[in-house]
């Protein structure tokens, strides 16, 4: 892994660039203010990992409240559950022995569940728990209308959850309903219509798990786009957001309830930049581009400079136009606002909180890379 | 880092998915036809490391008969010089004294350039180099067309130069003139026509340094998609093709000189995926997403399947639709050839090196992450 682009203490000039950088302060409100709401709801948090992938940051989710983490890779939960996270659900398939092997030995030192779609995993993973002694739980993947993975709900989720609970090894645990594509839908309505399907699929699930007595004891879903209709469906018991500890782009483009732009959570997160270039006319180059953020999900925004849209970028450039009299001068620092946070951060090997205008925190994305 | 997908020996089966895997025999024959081309004619080849972030393919390039290699960052040049190779480039602007201190104490190691764009600069590099008591080559970057960095051909160049000539610690070694733009031209008489642009521009330029009295010993530039403009334009003296050795979906899409698909180069480098759900009714999900390759030039291609077309692409998943008969069963891997190899790259630690379908070679990523 690489260095640190800075130390404890040093002021924000002193930041080698580029850099993925937190407002510590901005941070702290995102966590406490989703933990506020879960605490006012009959539900809880298990925060998705795979935004931050890092210890530092589900454990200050945990000690505000959530109930453990989500992960998506097996890597991710062996990074976790070595830095000491107790409850780790692989919200996601995994498929192959060496992978059920890694995760059956997580299950010593933690509560290890994952998902599943298909009788052939449900058997795969049994003879991973029985080889390892150990035991893991097990969800349900329901296809909730995001076209992706996920068993028909109703009838063929009930008999995939009675094989789990037949399956030695194994313990039912529960469904995962996630709908990924709501959580980006523009609108307030469109949203809510979306995990409206999601929660028909759900009770139509649950009475299928009623009909055969299995008791249900999860069911995991919400992001941070949609996570308050999934918390008042009164079907779902665990959020599972990771975004809202950070915001991106994409989410600040939504529109909220009232109409307005969604304004949930603050931006927290920023690839801080260093102007490289000025020798163009209206422009300036920054010396971070597609290798210090992502851009799926549209180019970076300079956090406060509406005037300065990013124009350009590739492997290690951004071009920033000036679009009012202000522009850039050789050296000056920018905070870009990502597009898209979780494949940012996986981009770096470092957080660098700052607090009060110093560094703060260094805390390492020991997942980084972790998809395996 | 992570640990490497495989070990040495294992058969295709046994790598972890998701992983980035080399074709071998396809690398070497990359390797071989640019040396070839390049051995053809009077440039060299100062093959451009930002592609592979590695001193393993470095090497394989240098022992080819390039003459060094290029990089973009400071922190690349560091791993590359670490690990034993003589002549880097910064075909780049580096701005800040503490990345240009960290450049000037390479120089005591190997021969060590950079590029300007501006007087403030060459005067920062001047006095990083009296610090640790080098030499730092300097070349003058012109703008050719690409609209990102670089100083205005002709006498503005010239005047830079003298700076840098005159400058203590610097050596003037000449131009930096590459069209970044124009290696992604589609049509090739597209590409011609931006490269004879910037062929103007260095000859201006040339004759400014002529009148000037200043010796231009490197005139650099060329990428994967123009290398033979600018090696028969007779001005400039080195290449900095960096994508050749693997080639991309982006490139794979270009038209050649006859017309037909460019193919002066193979696809050698693939991101190998494991399907991990088939509960869709007509596609599958496989287990590599933004994490593992980037989309910003198109989702990955299914190699060898046109009839598999990539779908969707989330954080860990890639969908893949059946347009044939054939499908996918769970379990089963691809291998995806990525739309950009270079940021591609970057998400990983390891080339898992493979011929006659075993593990051949396991090669690091050192400079992967090394953005500063």
């Amino acid at each position: 892994m690489q260095d640190p682009p800075a130390a404890i203490g040093a002021a924000l000039d002193e930041i080698d660039t580029p850099a993925l950088v937190i407002d510590l302060e901005a941070f702290d409100r995102n966590v406490a203010r989703m933990a506020t709401y879960v605490a006012s709801t009959g539900v809880a948090l298990r925060a998705h990992a795979k935004t931050h992938r890092s210890v530092s940051v589900a454990k200050r989710q945990i000690a505000a409240g959530a109930v453990g983490q989500c992960v998506q890779k097996v890597g991710e939960a062996e990074a976790l559950v070595r830095g000491g996270i107790s409850d780790v659900l692989v919200s996601n398939e995994v498929v192959g022995d060496a992978k059920l092997d890694r995760l059956a030995a997580l299950a010593g030192t933690a509560r290890i569940a994952l998902c599943f779609d298909s009788a052939e995993q449900v058997a795969a993973a049994s003879r991973a728990a029985l080889r390892a002694g150990m035991e893991l739980g097990g969800l349900v993947e329901i296809e909730v209308g995001m076209g992706r993975c996920g068993i028909a709900p109703g009838l063929a989720a009930g008999d995939l959850a009675r094989r789990i609970a037949d399956a030695p090894g194994l313990r039912f645990e529960g469904l995962q309903a996630y709908h990924g594509r709501a959580q980006h839908l523009v609108g307030a309505a469109e949203r809510r219509s979306a995990i409206n399907g999601a929660i028909r699929a759900v009770r139509e699930t649950l009475d299928a798990l009623d009909r055969l007595g299995l008791v249900c004891r999860i069911v995991g879903g919400a992001g941070t786009g949609t996570f308050r209709n999934e918390a008042e469906s009164g079907v779902y018991t665990e959020l599972q957001a990771g975004s809202y500890v950070f915001m991106d782009g994409e989410y600040a483009g939504l529109e909220g309830e009232d109409g307005r732009p969604y304004a949930e959570f603050e931006h927290s997160l920023f690839v801080l930049a260093g102007v490289m270039s000025v020798s163009g006319a209206d422009w300036a180059v920054v010396d971070a581009g597609l290798k210090s953020y992502s851009t799926e999900k549209g180019a970076p925004q300079v956090f406060g400079r509406p005037d300065l849209p990013v124009t350009g970028v590739s492997d290690e450039h951004g071009k920033i136009e000036f679009r009012s009299g202000k522009g850039l001068r050789l050296g000056e620092r920018v905070m870009l606002v990502p597009g898209h946070c979780d494949p940012t951060v996986n981009l770096h090997d470092w957080y660098v909180g700052v607090r009060d205008g110093r560094v703060a925190e260094l805390w390492p994305i020991e997942a980084r890379g972790a998809s395996r």
